[in-house]
């Protein structure tokens, strides 16, 4: 009788008590990602926050960190960003606490007692045994100092930046413009750090900083170049770099902090900014109203409370990375004034337009509104929407012009709020003007040839992927074009959505027959490229789908396809599978095709272009095939280490495919609807802004029963494999009924093909 | 015998007495121009300085400034360009001295006694019977303003600029974009004026100010858009216009002086600039020093005493106005650190190619190589050498790339310093690489055309004088690649200068026959083109050569020609005049389509496409004649009343061509010689940086002699009507020897064909 006493007020105990899971944001690790390739930052922001406050340990790092306590740290700036590849950018604004005499070449200490959690880091700095702990708002970051026995000291670099390049028009580095620093009175500093170049070699940005400390310093010195000066207030702009160190006397607290406002206006502006943001000196109360934000934008989706820790820790990180960028620089634009919000850090849509935007539009649909209008507004003012943007400069564009995919998904979406009608116009400036130069800021390379012989000939770089891109672009035109009415170009763009077809080449290989292959301007297909001229030889690579002349016979961006290969290209058509299936030989040959690219290793988990090919098989009416890719893909890349996410993140790409096929649907950016897998949570709810909730629940769901037997949508019978947006906005319920066997759902209907 | 002795000494003194002309800088009159056309700016300014202060009363005016005593004078700002036309550029950081209250909406004080010499601007404002003086180093004006009774003030106005827009991207006019100010102590104050757009529709500027008083202020106010804020020190940037007020007490001093530091980099580099250039308050000390810095450059070319009054002015003016642009901003640069100088405000060498740069070259030759490898250095970390560049930003290009006009003209005539080899990159990069966008703002548009076709088709605006320019820059670059050893390039772009005989069209207009005429993408010559629909019909306008579909059918940029009718600018080939005569029919059907032009008054003297036709005459073995209508332009053109330059300055264009003409030699931008006519002065010398004199002598010069009979150059009998650079670099004197009646002289030897 006790026992079952016992057992009973056990079980009455487990039913009664409120979820366990909350607040979600306790399930974000900045960690993971922070080894391996998926360069995450991992200091602290807020959603779309300007300000990222973060420990420096290689400058050469794109997050300025690499995961290894034994490189010292050698300073916290402020600006980061995330998951980026290629030359580094910013790290601009750099503070250290330091113990003794101040100290130029000093290079930082090892460190320890690591830490890191929604909206905090902190670490303890070894040679000192100083804590740092970092917090922040949007625009202004919160330092926190505890020092062991010494003089405490802190240095404020107004020089210091992530990637300097050796030679002075080095690409891809950044190159100093101009620093400046002036002590304001014996709490505050202010300055700036001019900087250009960059992975978009973009032309100069400046952050400017206001620093106040909660204590005043009791000594100073500023310097320049290699010069210090103590006692010194200011050091004006003379193009070298400056900086400033402050030391605080025996009767000072231990725990030093430091509040820094940042602006890309001017420095009093960065003043104004710290004072609406962070009028107090209580560092725990911006931690915490930082992980309210957090948790107001990732709340919005909650996972039913039996999901594993590891897969809450997977998804919810997946959804923090998604909101680290592009960042909200409203109010802080230095090249025009508008009504319209002003992002940045777009880096880069090539990566984002897949999944990330499309999740943004689910999450926070307003938000995604004001993305859109932005990107418009830099078409109104600067001539083209970015492919790619950082630093207040466009660029580089890797592929097609895919702001396009942006704006025909929330058209088609029927996101409301933007301007579509001088969307529409921007999509046009893409497509018929020819941007010049290297054709690497914005728009599209190329065009000239596509325009003219309806595909990219071999007399430009990347004339493959831009190719496929441009294709898929010019759908997205022909889309809002028919939206908006406007037949003529809807029958020109989508009629040029077939393109691709102009570089099919009929040659087989590996058991699979059609691939995407380099043709010249006159028609002729190209076998090879030159590769090198040594000991008197030209040697030649032969083009196969699997070639990569990049980057040994050329450079990284000079080659026919970008980052990928003909295997992977090959299967990029995601405006008209059927289309594709039919050059590939019919639905046999599609899913050998398949079958061969991943069993081979052909597909690649660490890039972008193949985001969409493990779900391919929906279309050959085999959905759980698709299921059983995706899941196999992230069983095997994914995970809760350090280094468990598989490529660079690209601003949360990697992330949001990752939180979508967790959830078990997928987005096909630019189209309306999502294709339908087997989820990993047995209840998914999406509380959307519009009020309804929308409920994902997998019934009887299990490691053995992963296979989709039948679904229920709203009360009645679904048989396809995909929903509509609409599906999802109006609110409901979609069950999969889960089994242990293969069965014939989602076998009969295809996705739609929206506009044909 | 008292008689006789009076005599003598009299005779005496005048024989014993130094020349009275000098100083030169007596003869600058800075009001000529700045009636009518010219669009002069009259304030001070060293020789290529950064801040020119002056009156503002026009915000519409290129200038700032229209020349009527009955508009008020609102303000002195520190940054103007002289002699530019369309939308205005500048204006920026404007003070404004008042009495009694701070009135926002105050229209300023019309003016009288207004006072204009070299380095110096005076006028009395009448409201307040204020006298306002204005004095400048490079990079700091020093205003000195004289109050009568009552409250003294002055504005400082952070906000303001010239051609403000209406709408918030209109094309041409200015656009806020931030604005700060800043009270430093009650003797100081610091702020900045971001705008962008202007002619150039260019990216954001800033201008950075630190301004100094020379007694303390005794209360002051600052203001954010409408809201004035008494005793607030400082109005951070939030995209609003700001600006301060101070006045001063009853005690202090009647006249208020205040020295303002410019700078494009930060207004604490702008102190900087103010503290090393004016250390005191010696207001005449400045000005002194200008005029000696102005009179150092004029003072090389000395022409004879006998000269008349208004010739001095006419010619010293001239010298003047061509060394106000482009400005000298070395060490202002926000975009770049480079071991080059970095200069602003070419405005534009479409203009200044043709006589500007080549007068440099003559009276500064290390400043026009410092200024040749500014362009390359532009083309280094930009991609593309400018065609016009105002606040940092290329733009716009008005027909072709004439920066390949400067590097040329340098190499043929041996300027030594100069990168030629790089020089030849970046002229290839124009010649190559498309530029892409609406191709205004650098590089060559309708390239794709031009490179395929031969030509610019009507499928491009501005194709006809684009097609003629292209073949001239085109010259250029063979003759740089000829002396540099690169013969395939060579060979390419000599025959590709001849590529404006692909729109050479033969028909027959007014006695002459063949003119250039516009040819579609098809090879097909164009006979009209579309004006407008009204009332159902569509009108059309024929092409003819004296056609001018701009701007009432097509836009200002948007027609066959740029600002000229075919009549001008098929004369336009100063690479090949021979073949042009050949094309003509030969020289009788040559000297009568000149005569036809002059005489119909097809040729424009106001704008610079014509400028060379005068001296065509030269090539049919006719120099008297050039002669002939070159002083007539002249007498019937240029004066030295306000209206005294028949149009746009142009950045000292016009002056320069007067200046040229009026010494007797005149050069072809591009070649190493120059050709010879009737000057206007007895003597001129020329004082070299090389130590140099070369002497130019008109003997028996009067209103009848006017003929050239014979020349003696070095001694030697000399009868050609052009001399080389060479001649001139190495000293000598060139001897004409004046008549009455025409001769034969220079009958015989036709300019040369350097490089054929």
């Amino acid at each position: 009788m006790g026992k079952k006493i016992v057992a009973a007020l056990f079980v009455a105990f487990i039913i009664v008590l409120p979820s366990f899971s909350q607040p979600y944001h306790q399930y974000i690790d900045p960690f993971i990602g922070s080894e391996g390739e998926g360069h995450i930052f991992i200091g602290p922001s807020v959603p779309f926050g300007m300000v990222k406050p973060g420990p420096d340990n290689n400058k050469y790092s794109n997050s300025g960190y690499v995961s290894d306590s034994l490189v010292p740290i050698f300073g916290f700036s402020q600006i980061h960003v995330s998951g980026t590849g290629g030359g580094a950018k910013y790290g601009n604004i750099s503070l250290m606490p330091y113990t003794g005499q101040f100290d130029m070449y000093d290079e930082g200490s090892i460190f320890c007692d690591e830490r890191a959690e929604t909206s905090y880091y902190g670490v303890k700095l070894k040679k000192w045994n100083i804590d740092v702990e970092l917090t922040t708002t949007a625009k202004a970051s919160f330092h926190r100092y505890v020092f062991s026995l010494g003089k405490k000291g802190v240095k404020v670099d107004a020089g210091a930046f992530l990637d300097e390049g050796n030679l002075p028009d080095s690409r891809e580095a950044q190159h100093l413009v101009g620093s400046e620093i002036e002590i304001v009175s014996d709490y505050a500093v202010r300055g700036y750090n001019r900087v250009r170049g960059g992975w978009n070699n973009g032309t100069a940005y400046t952050v400017y900083f206001y620093a106040e400390f909660d204590q005043p310093f009791e000594s100073f010195g500023t310097w320049k170049g290699n010069d210090v000066f103590k006692s010194v207030e200011s050091q004006a702009d003379t193009g070298e770099k400056t900086g400033a160190y402050m030391s605080f006397g025996e009767n000072s607290s231990d725990t030093v902090q430091v509040k820094i406002g940042i602006s890309f206006l001017s420095s009093l502006k960065a003043k104004q900014n710290l004072e609406s943001e962070i009028s107090h000196w209580n560092f725990d109360r911006v931690l915490n109203e930082g992980q309210n934000l957090w948790e107001e934008m990732i709340s919005r989706i909650e996972i039913d409370e039996s999901a594993t820790y590891e897969q809450k820790v997977m998804f919810y990180t997946g959804l923090y990375h998604t909101m680290l960028m592009p960042v909200d620089r409203t109010g802080e634009n230095p090249l025009w004034l508008s009504p319209k919000p002003y992002y940045d850090d777009f880096y880069a849509l090539w990566d984002t337009y897949r999944t990330s935007h499309p999740l943004l539009t689910l999450i926070t649909p307003s938000r995604q509104a004001d993305i859109v209008n932005c990107l418009i507004d830099i078409y109104k003012f600067e001539g083209y929407m970015p492919d790619a943007r950082s630093g207040n400069y466009n660029g580089r564009t890797q592929g097609g012009s895919n702001a396009d995919v942006l704006i025909a998904d929330a058209f088609v979406k029927g996101l409301p709020g933007v301007n579509y009608g001088t969307g529409l116009h921007a999509m046009l400036k893409n497509a018929n003007i020819p941007p010049g130069g290297n054709e690497e800021k914005e728009g599209r390379g190329g065009l000239t040839d596509y325009n003219s012989l309806g595909y990219v000939s071999t007399r430009f770089v990347r004339a493959g992927n831009r190719t496929l891109e441009y294709a898929l672009n010019d759908y997205c035109i022909a889309a809002v074009a028919k939206g908006l009415g406007r037949n003529g170009e809807y029958r020109r763009f989508l009629k040029q959505s077939d393109n691709w077809k102009n570089l099919w080449r009929d040659i087989e290989h590996e058991g699979s027959r059609g691939f995407i292959m380099p043709k010249d301007a006159a028609g002729n297909w190209v076998d090879s490229i030159q590769c090198d001229r040594k000991d008197g030889r030209v040697s030649y690579v032969q083009y196969d789908p699997l070639a990569q002349e990049w980057p040994i016979c050329v450079c990284w961006w000079c080659g026919f396809f970008y980052e990928g290969t003909s295997w992977e290209y090959s299967l990029f058509v995601p405006h008209d599978v059927p289309g594709l299936i039919d050059q590939c030989g019919g639905s046999n040959a599609f899913q050998k095709r398949l079958d061969t690219f991943f069993e081979n290793s052909y597909y690649n988990v660490a890039n972008e272009p193949s985001f969409l090919s493990p779900c391919l098989y929906h279309w050959i009416g085999r959905p759980e095939l698709s299921s059983k890719r995706v899941h196999q893909i992230i069983d095997d890349n994914y995970n809760i280490s350090r280094s468990g996410i598989p490529g660079n993140d690209d601003s949360g790409s990697m992330s949001s495919w990752l939180a979508f096929h967790m959830m078990g649907f997928y987005p096909n950016a630019g189209h309306s609807y999502y294709l339908l897998n087997t989820p990993y949570f047995k209840e998914t709810v999406i509380h959307q802004e519009n009020g309804n909730d929308f409920i994902i629940r997998a019934e009887n769901l299990s490691e053995n029963n992963c296979y989709i037997q039948s679904a229920i949508l709203n009360g009645k019978s679904y048989n396809k494999a995909w929903i509509e947006h609409n599906n999802i906005v109006a609110g409901g319920e979609l069950i999969f009924i889960m089994g242990s066997k293969p069965s014939s759902w989602g076998h009969e209907i295809m996705p739609p093909q929206d506009i044909k």
